[in-house]
């Protein structure tokens, strides 16, 4: 087994080739690593097939879906690489351009961060993606996955790793540690000047362990305790439909709905519908009706389960809703600062000044007006691609796209310019 | 006594007023201290008296002249603040706006990080500066000076404090720790949640305790390892007066030279040049002559100091200066990966080809051809200002202006778009 220290190592001498690799060559990499995916669909799906296998019993349905392979998901792996193969070369680019009176010329140009490592859980896809979005960026890219996706990721691993040497990259571009034991973690956490940035992509366990341990810069991403807030002055048709969109086009995702704030001046008309909608209505069309975990005020108007503590605080990723009244937007905006995790949140209302008031006062990656939260995505943000969701303000907040994978430096030329 | 964590929960009240306070307000908020500031130099200078006739004796006398104040370095701190009330606000620019088919608006738009503290050391004119730069870019600072320059601090705290007053923002937005212990340090660094970012602006000792303990997002700053390297083909007139600025014009500071590094076809030639110039003209001039601390091959050519241990490895911040001879450009590149601290790095050279290769392989904040290293710095590329220079990748790289002590949120307005 190569220890995760010799992989570090080893990622260290693909550096300069792929942060010198130019674009139309990085652009040919992924193109060749999608197609040796789509070659080995086979070896993977068995890959697969071993490790869920080794899940099936020990995990609850909805982790062995994410774990799951099939050919179409295999297929969508490859597509997503030919998608980012399609985007412009983040790299090289001239962000400012400075020239002194006395002729010195001073650029900021935009470079690669380096070794980029990325710690996940079981979705065997992020293993593909994460490689796409690295390598089109001119970094290394270090992966580690969960145990119970080992297989499944290494199978993705070597076939992308033929794709670099087609395409004349190291095969070090794209490396996934074999150590899966919580050591390897730690020690990706804690490895100063071989690791450039470090993305924890799970749940709020791993999260807070990076923050806690990690001595290498680390972004934190995903958790989304995501608010919608309906005003006083909502169009109560618009809320419904937000608010329905927020929490069940797919309950499962960070950006999903999880509080839903209900001004009083409307509470006694916005709830009953809310019940109808998104309880009444779903069972009698045979799809799940949501759980609503209503605070007192919201009990007083429909029925529903009692919201008991820690509901406003919880990423349920689930037909739930926890529920609240308040008394005006400053009280809403008050809510939000202390229970969202700074991912998403929405208000609904057709009063511009309430709108403002929200979108300056509400310290979240993204803000809403008359929106579903659900568009907190790298797709939908125009950024093409996305390697997970900031909630941090260092570096990059939200989606994160290639041109928040490098950073910068400042090439200055001069002719014997001294100061 | 205030606790430090008192204060820090004192600092949120003072967050939203200043993030929504506007360029004017905080500009003229900058005025009024500046003026308060030239007011109380009589307290300001008696409390700097007493620091000093504590310190002196303790202290080496360079060290006392970072602490000392007078007159003119009081003017001086406020002539800083009102270059900084002058400067562009950089809260509330749209940096990124998308318009989706479907009428969707998303906007990019910058915001301030919230709450920054900065840990420093014996130097009070950075008491000044740092708040003058937070507060123009809408952030609450909470300051930790060295606990010999308290007294001088806390004066100019107090100044900027009535300043603050005057114009109507909280005195909550500038803070001053009372505790000058290792605790309140280690505090600081742990306050996740009640830290947007620390910037630690000391010694290699302060940046080490905060990589390695800092669960607040933090920047790396200052340390500098800066290497100008000779090529074959430099002017070796152009060479000499490089050297000998960045080298001579301000040792004491973070761009200044430390490591010489000279093409072995040229160095018959140019050590003879450098001593005469930087040693032997020197002391012919009355001048304190640079000591060089030679390697084997340049030991052969030239006398001086054999290179010790370290001596590479070392931020002299004095008239010192390391010599190597090296192979090529290759190896020069190879020297600065292995020793430099990412700071400010320069090749001389008339050859493109050369001048192209280390620009692109040097992993610095600031990579020059034909130019001093002494140039990074806020006001000579333009920011107008700095907060220090981020030797990191993340977040902001080099000098750190008022644009880099912001994020940015996305705002997003639709009319009931869901997706």
């Amino acid at each position: 087994m190569m220890t995760t220290h010799d992989m570090l190592l080893a990622a260290q001498t693909a550096r300069e080739a792929l942060a010198n690799a130019g674009g139309e060559r990085k652009a040919e990499a992924l193109r060749c690593m999608a197609r040796r995916l789509l070659a080995h669909t086979e070896d993977i799906l068995a890959a697969n097939g071993q490790d869920m296998e080794a899940a099936r019993g020990t995990m609850p349905e909805v982790m062995l879906d994410r774990l799951a392979l099939n050919k179409d998901r295999v297929d969508a792996m490859a597509d997503g690489m030919l998608q980012a193969a399609a985007l412009p070369d983040p790299v090289g680019r001239v962000l400012r351009r400075t020239e002194r009176p006395d002729g010195l010329v001073i650029q900021r140009v935009s470079v690669p961060l380096g070794v980029v490592a990325i710690i996940y859980e079981s979705r065997p896809n992020v293993t593909a993606d994460a490689a796409a979005l690295t390598v089109m960026s001119g970094n290394v890219c270090v992966l580690r996955c969960g145990k119970e996706a080992w297989r499944s990721c290494s199978a993705i691993v070597r076939a992308l790793r033929e794709g670099l040497a087609e395409a004349g990259l190291p095969e070090e571009s794209v490396s996934l540690v074999e150590d899966t034991s919580r050591d390897s973690a730690r020690e990706l956490m804690t490895a100063s000047g071989l690791i450039d940035l470090l993305i924890p992509r799970g749940g709020a366990g791993l999260i807070r362990a990076c923050v806690d341990n990690a001595t290498v810069p680390c972004i934190q991403t995903g958790t989304g305790i995501c608010h919608v807030y309906v005003d006083a002055a909502a169009d109560l048709e618009k809320a419904l439909a937000i608010v329905e969109n927020a929490k069940t086009s797919r309950p499962s995702v960070c950006n999903a709905e999880e509080v839903l704030l209900v001004h009083r001046a409307v509470a006694d008309v916005f709830l009953p519908m809310l019940k109808k909608r998104l309880v009444d209505d779903r069972a009698a069309a045979g799809k799940r009706p949501v759980e609503l975990r209503l605070d007192e005020r919201a009990a007083a108007i429909i029925p529903g389960t009692a919201a008991g503590e820690g509901d406003f605080d919880r990423e349920f990723l689930d037909y739930i809703l926890a529920v609240a009244v308040v008394d005006d937007v400053h009280a809403a905006i008050d809510h939000i600062a202390a229970h969202s995790t700074g991912h998403s949140d929405a208000i609904v209302t057709e009063d511009a000044a309430a709108a403002e008031l929200f979108t300056r006062s509400v310290d979240s990656a993204a803000v809403y007006v008359n929106a579903s939260t659900r568009f907190t995505d790298g797709g939908e943000f125009g950024l093409g691609c996305e390697m997970g969701i900031s909630t941090q303000k260092l570096h990059a907040r939200g989606p994160m796209g290639l041109e928040e994978l490098c950073s910068y430096k400042y090439i200055v030329r001069g002719d014997g310019h001294i100061r």
